[in-house]
């Protein structure tokens, strides 16, 4: 159980300064938890990635209505490049730029849209900062999923029964998994093509979601044989393969 | 966006009453979202599953922190068995007093422990329930699982990168899935020995936890070799193959 007292309770002097990974849910401001809200309302630093994407700017506005207001927000940057040895020098840019806040004190919350645990640069911040703090200097606070904020949208099941469920970052090899009954494919910006071609072959019904519970949000259900050319980079899709069934 | 108003500030003659399936997050009271408990305040009813399963009672103690203190429980019989026929027999029963509520004019919640969309009884009856109620009488809350709340524990990432993330709710044909990277297997408890004979056949690294977030919360790394004859019904297994570095 997280029983820790908020930050703003313990003086300065006394308490250890704390990594929070926070995950601030899929846009929704109302699809925060109250872990994250009381996390935030203690905090003195914010840490964003700083990058092209709007992912981050999202993620601060459903933050800041729960900041304190004299909060600092740390920028980190996070090149746009698939490069991964210029990706992960700026992890690691970043990891000191975290770490030198710790030693002075200062908690800091590492903002994640979604969940931190599922696909964020949050995970690969931990991993190269795990070794240079204490175990009980970060705490992670998961959040909401598109996926989960999606299936909620159109009432649908994730997965059901013995389904097994296969959640895939990219659409590369999507035919290896045709078999199975659940997919979510996760970042169809990349190659919508590719996707659409694969219901239209497998004949799984199958939604796509763009910006779900965000301003902007657009939910349609895809149709065999639907061409779309483009599509906004927040989008997923629900892929569902002879489970008519289950979706009433 | 979910902007409708508060079932409070609305008078009961000129709403419509709604079904709500309300995540009530992993068990830590702190990890339901501010758009649930705005539903539980303004619930009159609320329905659980009774069954043998303190799944249940655990997602009711959730809840009735933000219910108002006259609210009605609808109990709903779950028999606990394997036997599909039965058991639609049980949802299709749950679905007729749900519906009989929402004739009488009375919203009801219906609670799930986790997201209502990942493996939940909610499914069932939305399943039945969709074609017999109006689309906007239809609102489900995701909720915080309890895989993400274990990955939060103990810091792992469930996924980043390009990986897929696998959950499997049964155990059975493990072997197949043997190449992926990052497995969450839930319901161990129904064969944990083959769990554990797996982990050692491929080296893997994995947690065991047990009811995450909750009351006697039981978190551990299990070792090659490792023997465990019985554990907690409420437990899953977070595998991971070949991830040493992204653990950190």
């Amino acid at each position: 159980m997280q029983q820790e007292q908020n930050e703003r309770t313990i003086p300065q002097s006394t308490r250890k300064a704390k990594l929070y990974g926070v995950g601030v849910g899929p846009g929704d401001p109302s699809l925060i938890t109250l872990r994250a809200v009381e996390i935030l309302q203690g905090m003195q630093v914010i840490a964003i990635p700083k990058s092209k994407m709007e992912r981050e700017s999202v993620a601060w506005e459903i933050a800041q209505a729960h900041c304190p207001s004299g909060v600092r927000i740390l920028e980190l940057e996070m090149p746009m490049t698939a490069d991964k040895e210029i990706l992960q020098a700026a992890w690691h840019q970043a990891a000191v730029k975290i770490k030198a806040e710790l030693d002075l004190g200062h908690s800091v919350a590492f903002l994640t849209l979604g969940d931190p645990s599922l696909y964020s640069t949050y995970s690969y911040l931990l991993a190269i900062l795990k070794s240079q703090l204490e175990p009980d200097q970060i705490e992670t606070i998961p959040g909401i999923t598109a996926m989960s904020a999606a299936a909620a949208r159109v009432n649908w099941p994730l997965a059901i029964g013995d389904d097994p469920l296969i959640v895939l970052p990219g659409i590369e090899g999507l035919e290896e998994y045709e078999q199975y009954p659940n997919l979510v494919l996760m970042k169809v910006s990349r190659n919508l093509p590719d996707v659409l071609n694969h219901i239209q072959k497998t004949g799984a019904q199958a939604v796509l979601a763009t910006r779900v519970s965000q301003t902007g949000e657009e939910i349609r259900l895809l149709s065999p044989g639907e061409v779309i050319e483009k599509v906004d980079y927040l989008s997923l899709v629900l892929y569902k393969k002879d489970r008519s069934e289950d979706l009433g």
